[in-house]
């Protein structure tokens, strides 16, 4: 792993997937978040590159995934531009140097910026993290090495529903070529560039 | 479904995925070929839209998935256009009228026509068979939904190395907004225009 040419990605950390009264709920989420804080925090004293990704949606639910527009509609809407439920959580905010790219679909790349952003800054590894792991996480996976990154996974810092679906999506993702580790893992490898 | 506006998606259905010597050998691969053809000849006799898209590589690797190269130079190589491992196999050979894609990685979308052609053809239900079920499948999957389109995927007509494998990721495919049928189902589904 080159340190200089990695891009730390913390996707939907968004109080909608995170507050147990929505419908978005992910019940793996809460728990991660202090991992996620850690190795933020390590990249913001080494200076190192953070992308935040969050889903944001228009209030008339025009940009909404076909597959959830009823229930869009019958909860009253989710993520919308502007609402709390749209924020990331205040643990892991972001600076205002930091960017945050805002996607409509699963995957960070699909239809976004990240990409472009990515090359200007010659990043070649990248550690995704965040929420939930067999839909945005699984689809930014897939996209990132499709576009040849070297993909590193957090194992404790992405959640889903249950842990038969999070074992079954990182051992899927490993099969082609993520390398799943924990924070601290991640955080030695950084630290003694191994 | 609207049967005029769906195309079936035949993914990855060569040699290289079936022989059972090949480095990419998918296990449950051979078992799902007749079902396979029993949709394509429905497709057929309907004059209904059949495109294939197959995954072809440059013998230098080149254009093989970083996390394969190793794999490709170790083994001689897959999926090299003019072998008979690249072909298409014969039973469901595609008919000099037949479109088909070339992909270079795990999405049938990723950086093809394939979009393009359906929204030409005014496709709005895919149905999707081929292998495998965790990597190419389901790539293709997660950008036909981000895409707006209604997509069934084939239980037994898409195949994994394992069973729990296969279960997984149709599960998971489900909780997104797939259709999960089998064969006959979906025939019965095109025939009687439910």
């Amino acid at each position: 792993m080159d340190t200089e040419r990695t891009c730390l990605l913390i996707i939907d950390i968004q109080y909608d997937f995170l507050d147990a009264s929505s419908p978005l709920f992910v019940r793996g989420g809460p728990s991660i978040i202090s991992n996620i804080e850690k190795i933020l925090n390590y990249f913001r004293e080494n200076n190192q590159l953070v992308i935040f990704v969050k889903r944001l949606h228009r209030s008339d639910g025009s940009d909404v995934d076909k597959t959830r527009i009823e229930l869009f509609q019958r909860t009253g809407g989710f993520l919308i531009g502007g609402t709390r439920g749209a924020e990331i959580v205040e643990a892991i905010k972001p600076l205002p140097s930091e960017a945050v790219v805002i996607k409509k679909r699963w995957s960070a790349f699909f239809h976004t910026e990240l990409d472009l952003m990515l090359r200007r800054e010659k990043i070649k590894d990248l550690i995704i993290c965040g929420i939930q792991t067999p839909n945005c996480i699984r689809a930014t996976f897939t996209d990132a090495i499709s576009l040849d990154y070297d993909v590193i996974v957090l194992e404790d810092g992405t959640a889903s529903s249950n842990l038969e679906i999070q074992k079954s999506n990182l051992l899927d993702m490993e099969n082609i070529g993520a390398k799943i580790l924990r924070t601290d893992e991640v955080i030695n490898l950084l630290k003694y560039q191994i």
